[in-house]
């Protein structure tokens, strides 16, 4: 009853989403298939998209033609840059989100979107034919063909959900996991793993007491994600911050002994940088307190997301713990808080492009590939899209290096060096990050969506000329001075020292304390050459200027990496052929099949002398 | 954890929503639970609100205080006013409805109502103490105390749903059925019943060729459900028509030997006025096309809904016998139809009050109960609710009269018959149906709710002024006349003869071609005197002088039958005491426990004899 379709995607989460609309967008035919279409990408845990080093992969989705950020833009009801006090590399979008709108413009833009059709249903099994995917097998029994299947299925496989004591079979608390998938998968010689997510009970925010909790509203001066003209809601709503104490945190140890972590009943590994609020009075057991994020779910819900405060402990011991934060004193919980564990597959099975390497047609992307966060999620099923849809049409692959973009260091950490827990991007993890900046992933990956396909030469054409203007601004700043006259009323305000003579606006510039506006302020003439230009594009010239020598070094090391980067390995590689490689890095290499020197050198286990061994045999 | 609610809903669907809004705004504290919160106020098979003595119902609850109406007006996306064209007591309000929208405002409205608290989670089991229920046990384990319980599990007790050869549990599709319950009260002493309902398949809108297709718009002059000032969206959508024909007919037969229905493997019965196409090509086989209803799911959706034809048939029979009809040569189907088996209570077991007779302080509501439609559900989960409310208040229960309300019909009919197939509301039903019109819902009923406490004085005295003011315009139309001079151009127009001398508005009103505002076009005096009235009232009036003769006539009816009505019967009089009575009376009557001697009489298997004995007996 189905025509063959170029790809099927299973699963429409944050991956799912994006993976179907980028190889629509790229021309291919898409079934989408998720197990109830009203529910389409929810926000299972917090709703909020970005934040520090997530922020920058959403940017980057969007340069690309993504939609994440474009949906977070129009279900904005906070908006703030984080670390602006920070350099520019740390500057990180965040934008909370009203999580119906979310999911609402998200299936909206899906059915939007030519080629994409969707269909409710559970994949039972993946078709193999010949070592490539070739369809899926539904619990309906319906056999879809296709020539290539993206797999997103989240936390659903064999998702069981823990409360205290009690668990149940769920893929999120109040839905259906999905069985059979992992066991076809492992028998067709995959090897799966399993990890534990969790999430904090959501509260009737009628209930709270915000007088005693400290307001946080989000940038006056708004910023967004797309670097599309997408409408924002003019409407901001406050969040609030609180904190935990000495008495939640001994009546949360009540609960410890029926901790589902604690006993020992959760095998699989949790996100160690989102830990649970037991995990962190256990680890930290020094800390009084610890910081409750109080987020509306919404522009008019009463529901709250109490961000901090993700937990397994038993419902009871949770709402008593609650309710001993400042604010919570009566606190009604809507549902509480869950831990859940699902399968995995641990990602050094794929290839940079996500592609599997035991089953090619067949991509991996999202919580199934051992990440956490919908950034990570989006991104992966964006770049599996797009390559499921490169491959059956006999197109090159997209695989990003490490220095263009956040991306690219995602999916290089995943297949290079595997991961155990949920993998949650940093920037510490980006070694090029003060050239990952969330100001210029258009310019550093909109020219590679255009060649692609999937973004207009229009949008290309607003790259070129924001690079242009940014040189322009540049240049003016090397060609023109600024008197002292002008100027040292300016520093004095600021607390820089005065200047003797004419100084160049670029040397003004470096001056930590001085903005490109302060000197606009003293130079009439630069203030209205400025004006000419958008705020993003001056904003482009300052990081330019300011940060130039950081930013020389930084390429200064991307390129002498180059070489090593750029140095391919065929996969096929049989590197049993090399005796002079260590037996563990023979092993890693022909395990992971790297397809550059620099990702061999990524390997753990693969040495620096064994690196030699490659370069040796390869030059 | 939890403290003790007065009044436990179980189940956030069009009963439980009505119920907990019911109760708490009387003033019971409320706890409402639901297996996932994400899905509250679905409408599971048509967006659609009304219809045919279904808007009747709507407007009732909207005049006691419901909101059914409210959130249907504001997710309308088309009104219309069904039967225009026949006498006053057949309009019907109808509205389609974007679903989202519907399901977001209920969300948010039972947020706003205080006394309402929400707890996401699984009832098990009802905690009965000395014969009364006195909270729930959840699937979490969790005990929560209440002076009562509602349950309005729709289709979720041991639901299972089935699509050609294939069944699976489920609540709805893709969603879990729940367990336990039914048990544990089968385990009481109630007895339980299976019944069955399916949904039609959903389309994807961009695949149809509505060019094809009749468009069906909306009234121009749009009317509402509710008599209060909520603000309905301007916008309206095209809804269309096209029908089946012989060859979907056949292809729906190579289907026949798989259908769940014909094989006997779904064993409850099903709706007999909303049949599955193929029960209608089966039953009507005469019948050489059935009209199909082409209508979208909200504002700015693509998905459509295929009102008609409801099927479980397989899914490929569905997909093919689709594209078959006009309009549909390539609809791509989102998921197919399916049917749904799920346990009821025969409702013959409940009071008049919809408690239960066996366990006290426990009330049913909705398909449970063995009915089928919203519109049936909501006014069952608000009578139940505000009887819960009553009872654990020890105030007066509320009964409504068959002579009041199309509720009062429900309710009795439900109690006193029973009902073997999902019942559904039709005027027919309705034996004073003249007097149960859209147009005086708020007469009939608001007094009532004011009295409860449900509805403010300010909407009281606008039913008052409204009642005087339609008592105004016809005493004006009985005390002035018209004179020939000015009315026989306009009865001209309309075809009606001339008069000869000066004759009554009121006279003149009474014939059937003329409207209220042609007599104020003849009569000028009379239209400025129409010009202080809203359209509501001027109505009213139109329609209290133009089938006067009818209601007083249907009024006598209802006085002459009063008595009996009025005439209480201890419900716990013990019939066996009664030997005159055969025997099968004293069976049926024992267990009805008729309040009335009126509703005695409607019970099946009580004659008119046995009924002249109870009277004897009485008096």
């Amino acid at each position: 009853m189905f025509k063959k379709y170029n790809v099927i995607v299973v699963g429409a989460g944050h991956a799912g989403c994006e993976a179907a609309a980028a190889a629509a967008n790229l021309g291919s035919s898409v079934l989408l298939i998720t197990m109830n279409m009203g529910v389409i990408a929810q926000m299972s845990c917090n709703p909020a998209i970005g934040g520090v080093a997530k922020g920058q992969i959403v940017r980057e989705i969007d340069a690309m033609g993504g939609y994440t950020g474009i949906i977070a833009d129009k279900s904005t009801i906070q908006f703030r840059m984080l670390n602006r006090s920070k350099g520019p590399a740390m500057w990180s979008p965040r934008t909370q989100n009203d999580r119906m709108r979310f999911a609402e413009e998200w299936r909206l833009t899906l059915e939007g979107i030519r080629n994409v059709d969707m269909w409710q249903d559970t994949v039972k099994e993946i078709i193999v034919k010949n070592g490539k995917a070739a369809g899926v097998i539904t619990s309906l029994g319906i056999e879809i063909e296709a020539d290539s299947v993206v797999l997103t299925n989240g936390t659903f496989l064999n998702g069981v959900i823990h409360i205290g004591e009690k668990r149940f079979g769920g893929g999120r608390t109040g839905e259906k996991s999905a069985t059979g998938l992992t066991e076809q998968l492992v028998s067709l010689g995959f090897e799966s793993g399993r990890m534990k997510t969790g999430t904090p009970p959501r509260i009737d925010g009628s209930s709270l007491n915000y007088a005693l909790m400290e307001e946080q509203w989000g940038d006056e001066d708004r910023s967004r994600f797309s670097y599309t003209d997408v409408e924002i809601p003019t409407e901001q709503r406050c969040c609030w911050i609180t904190y935990t104490n000495d008495k939640v945190h001994e009546m949360l140890k009540t609960g410890f002994e029926k901790s589902p972590m604690f006993t020992g009943r959760i095998k699989g590994l949790g996100p160690r940088y989102c830990p649970s609020i037991e995990d962190k009075i256990n680890r930290f057991a020094e800390r009084d307190r610890h910081q409750i994020f109080v987020e509306p779910e919404g522009f008019r819900t009463n529901e709250i997301y109490v961000n901090g405060f993700s937990t397994s402990l038993p419902e009871d011991v949770q709402q008593k713990a609650l309710q001993l934060i400042p604010g919570f004193e009566n606190a009604r919980m809507y549902r509480p808080g869950y831990a859940i564990e699902y399968d995995y597959f641990p990602p050094m099975q794929l290839d940079l492009t996500l592609e599997t390497l035991r089953v090619k047609h067949l991509f991996f992307a999202g919580q199934i590939n051992g990440t956490t966060g919908y950034e990570e999620a989006g991104a992966q099923g964006f770049i599996a899209g797009i390559n499921a849809h490169q491959r059956v049409h006999d197109l090159h692959e997209l695989t990003l290096k490490r220095s263009e973009s956040y991306i690219g260091v995602l999916i290089d950490d995943l297949v290079t060096k595997g991961t155990e827990e949920p993998y949650r991007m940093f920037t510490s993890r980006a070694e090029h990050r003060l050239l990952l900046r969330q100001d210029n992933a258009d310019i550093r990956l909109t020219p590679i969506a255009y060649k692609l396909g999937l973004v207009s030469e229009e949008r290309l054409n607003k790259v070129t000329a924001k690079v242009e203007n940014t040189d322009a601004i540049v240049n003016y700043m090397k060609n023109n001075s600024v008197t002292p006259e002008a100027m040292n009323p300016i520093l004095e305000t600021v607390e820089s020292s005065a200047i003797n003579q004419k100084v160049k606006l670029q040397a003004m510039l470096s001056r930590p304390q001085l903005t490109i506006f302060d000197i606009a302020k003293a130079d009439e003439k630069f203030a209205s050459y400025l004006n000419q230009f958008d705020k993003e594009t001056i904003e482009q010239a300052e990081i330019s200027v300011k940060y130039a020598s950081y930013f020389e070094k930084e390429m200064d090391i991307v390129n002498r990496m180059k070489k090593m980067e750029d140095q391919e390995i065929n996969p096929d590689f049989d590197y049993n052929t090399l005796g002079s490689l260590s037996i563990e890095a023979r092993q890693k290499l022909a395990k992971v099949k790297p397809r550059t020197l620099g990702q061999a050198s990524r390997i753990s286990g693969v040495s620096p002398s064994d690196i030699s061994v490659l370069m040796v045999h390869m030059s």
